[in-house]
């Protein structure tokens, strides 16, 4: 049993969070917290968590939260790369859901999220928690740093094409849309229903910040820079994210589906579906599970890859609980096995 | 372990009842039937269940199920009847999660639902499966016959006060808000998304089936025949049941709250809210439990109490492995232990 | 042509004016003003209105407003009270959707509302706007008030009861569904996507400013103090709202669909279903219209009435347009025709 | 005042049609038709209409339509490939909401959509009824081929790039967006709520009968053929069609905003956004309106086209009353002229 932490937990990563550990069997949460909420019951401010936890908010602390073995960031891109060095320091894990590691280059880090960055140390030690990726890195890590939503489903979904240079590295296009949990709890009029429903549209077409982070990633894979066109939408719904990815093939190439199941052949998380299945976003609603199909239409030198997760799921606080399980030695899918949720 | 057999697996409870049962450790699912679907695999209709299940669609067939320890129907009224009394014959203990055993006076049954009843036999035994209310008499039946959706959350709402004779036994109104999942999975205009969503109505305000059911479960609690006014909504949303219930308390009554407190202070799957507390629907999404709540407003002679749970859950699949888990001895809360999902 | 100033115009009663107000051949909209957007292009806040306006906001000013023949005021309360004294002073009728002039008792006004009533005078030559009730008064009315969302829906479904004095007065019930355009426009928690959608909740079930407004609206027409148990509830759609009203007959009375038709037979913008007829709030989404219907569950002495409204066009700017049209002498249904937008 | 029939009035662009035309002064709906609603009123199944139209439908028959003077078919395809011939040789004109005669290469139009077409001489003459690139020959058509709703979003968005050949013609990607209603008002279980909100998915990535329409157009603009990617997606909204569309620059460009005002500065029903905004779908709901705006993400040598319609109005009915008011000499935006409802 282990002590965990949560660093932010009023926002809906905070909230899945409570949610998928109250049954795993391995954890306690002991600490919460909220700078707005102190004193707050947990259970006041989510009901769905009445009879799982007797918490309340309280003000970050580090002398508090380093008793923990575990503390979970759940917050804005700046508060993590404050308190973790100092977490860190006294031995505990952390575990970062916001953006404040995932980039290695940190002048990048700064233009794209407008601040300096002040743990540059800690940052260079940090494993970019991608366990298709960096299972075995995030075993010994103390600082982990969990991909983004959106780059957690397009890097998936261009994976097995990319690693294997089987697509033009200079032209990868991902669209991608995203259900309004992916902006947060914040009481912003964009997210309100009245303005999000019943409507589809781009945003942040002309840069998002979740591109130099897949554009490393991907980079990483490929053994090069790759050139990326990253399209994002907001799609009238609460959770899931669809990525469309299109590649151009250097060569016409057979065996696209049995090179997607190899690759994710051992992996609890991925699931490649049957040649022609399109993959629904409800089918991993609630579920720690990529769903990825492919497809070369026309047999034409286009590909086509979707892949489907939910954003607050394997996209943020399922992913977060699968590096925990990793990091600690247990079952990697404990408090992670349960079906999505449909309808 | 028991083996468990679903009948009739195609629609919303039946995958309702795969997807809680996946993760119930007292279990297996053996048997799954569907005419329409006989062969196919059951993850390739209900892909959130891939890795789950194994299963294949059969046709139904009383040899085989009755190899089960249990089996469950999800079936439209008629099916049950026709077919549980031989499982039953034959040692098989059974749940209906259809409307065949529900009501014990049969010519009123056959009044509401258009046919005749083919077993009533098995209808004179057959308990009703609300366990705050019956759960002895559940924990020996062989024919359990499970609530619908409405009346169940109709039903915990009036019952404190209606077994304590505080309010006007003939003037009840039960204003009940459904999610369209309680009009099924059936190809139905009115359950389009073009037709129903961004959209309410009322409906069957003339009459409606769970109308006389929850009329014999308050009557029964209040020791004489009650009145009630019974309006149900079609409300944009897939799952959740709002019932807005209101009776005319006799005296002025002081104590409303403990009341409510103390009827469910032991009830696992029953939550009384603070008072002042509105709760909403999406508190119980996924989860077996239902939250009330309970008003005088402007300290008036009307009494207001809200009640709300997910009808897929507790107003069907999860209510009937409650019963099942009392039938058998388990924990009553095995495979029922998870929060709701929020957001 | 008159000339229109709107005050408080990024609303959405707001912009449900300027786009009905768009195709009313009597009007040409000369002032629109908001003190936070400033400068802002009307179409910038509201693209749908791209090529139909050409204006900016301005802050408010009473010597512009002055230039106009009639001024809305889109307002919160507490706005109105304060700048239409002065308007009305200098010639220009005013309508306000706002809840400044709804109530007669300034006392009852200020205890609901939270504050002072500063207009006093003005408060008491105010018209209820309401054509259904006040269309004479409403057509010299220097001043007029428009009835809330939800008063309009409870009045107009209970007025041919009430009138008639056929329900015990004091026990009347409206169970009141809206659409979370309702709440505004304003950045609330309680009002995002992911807050209010896939969701049911009451709300203010203790107390709702709408209350004495109803109160007052069915007392005057029943000719005594009306007893009402009123329980709002927010719906997880944009707009509409259905409102379930509940009352006990007093004698068994045939012909109340006869007597709702007669009723309203003259109205143009009341529309009584024909006899057993569920009105949904899709069907007057857009429109100014009500629809209604009566029902008789049973046979029993409790009539159910079903009323339907778009919040934002009967039940705001549609509704202060209709009182335009009668104030400045205009054809009733000008700029009003059209048809709900279904689906 | 011209007589107009509608074959197939009981789908989405059958009640569209109805509602758009219910304002248009010029025209008088005479006959609606419908085989499996022969003699309902119009008003009972869709109830916005009450008061807007006092027609039931009938069964279709060439004698009765063949005395208006334009004919609608708002049918799937099929149906007026067999009726259309005859009503033109009678001097009616046809406007085709389906897909009959939009494909100019009947041999590919036959392996789409899987029957022999029956009518090919009307199919030599029928003019595609896109306004912004065949308005001359539209004027004197009788038969005029509407575009489908994908194809509307899409050729308009791919139009000035295409035409100025700035963009590689083998490499044009589409990813488009599209509401459920474009599915129809068919019972499929698909399209139900439960079904398709809260979820997003592609569909018809293999193939889609659109892709020969649009790489039709676009080959006719680029005089060329064009090679194109086409990826559909359901988007749990009721109405909208978003594209999102990518190209390869031949050449670094500057200019782009220019070159697509330019290209649109006289269409009453396209609008070219400013620089840097994202559309909405729901800036265009109910309105005949097409808002597009064009980017080049880190100046890379890829453009991005947003491109968004009602897929029932600018989509199909709207664009169908657009093409009669070109036939008939009205003012092309004659009954189009609202703007778009939001929220």
């Amino acid at each position: 049993m282990i002590k965990v932490g949560i660093v932010g937990g009023t926002g809906y990563t905070g909230v899945e969070l409570l949610r998928l550990l109250a049954n795993h069997p391995e954890v306690s949460v002991e600490v919460i917290t909220s700078r707005s909420e102190e004193g707050m019951r947990v259970d006041d401010m989510y009901p769905n968590l009445r009879g799982h936890y007797d918490l309340q908010f309280t003000v970050p602390n580090v002398t508090t939260l380093a008793q923990c073995d575990v503390v979970f960031f759940a917050t804005p891109h700046g508060v993590a790369m404050k308190m973790a060095p100092e977490l860190v320091e006294q031995g505990v894990r952390v575990i970062d859901l916001g953006a404040d590691f995932r980039i290695k280059d940190l002048e990048l880090w700064s233009k794209w999220y407008g601040m300096e960055h002040t743990s540059p140390a800690l940052a260079a030690q940090a494993v970019y928690g991608l366990p298709e990726v960096n299972r075995v890195a995030i075993k010994d890590a103390r600082m982990v740093a969990c991909p983004g939503c959106y780059p957690t489903a397009t890097q998936l979904g261009f994976l097995p094409l990319v690693e294997n240079g089987l697509i033009d590295h200079r032209r990868l296009i991902a669209d991608v849309k995203s259900g309004v949990s992916g902006a947060g709890r914040g009481a912003n009029v964009g997210s309100l229903l009245c303005e999000s429903s019943e409507s589809m549209k781009a945003y942040g077409v002309a840069g998002h910040r979740h591109l130099p982070e897949v554009k490393q990633g991907l980079s990483e894979a490929a053994g090069r820079p790759v050139g990326l066109t990253f399209v994002p939408h907001l799609t009238p719904m609460i959770r899931g994210i669809h990525a469309t990815l299109y590649g151009i093939l250097k060569d016409p190439v057979d065996g696209l589906q049995a090179l997607f199941e190899e690759r994710y052949a051992n992996e609890p998380f991925v699931d490649v579906m049957p040649a022609g299945s399109h993959p629904e976003t409800r089918s991993v609603k609630g579920a720690n599970m990529c769903r990825l199909s492919v497809f070369r239409p026309q047999n034409d030198d286009t590909v086509v890859v979707l892949s489907v997760i939910d954003n607050l799921v394997k996209g943020a606080a399922g992913q977060a609980i699968q590096n925990m399980n990793i990091m600690f030695g247990f079952d990697e899918t404990e408090g992670l096995r349960h079906a999505g949720m449909l309808p």
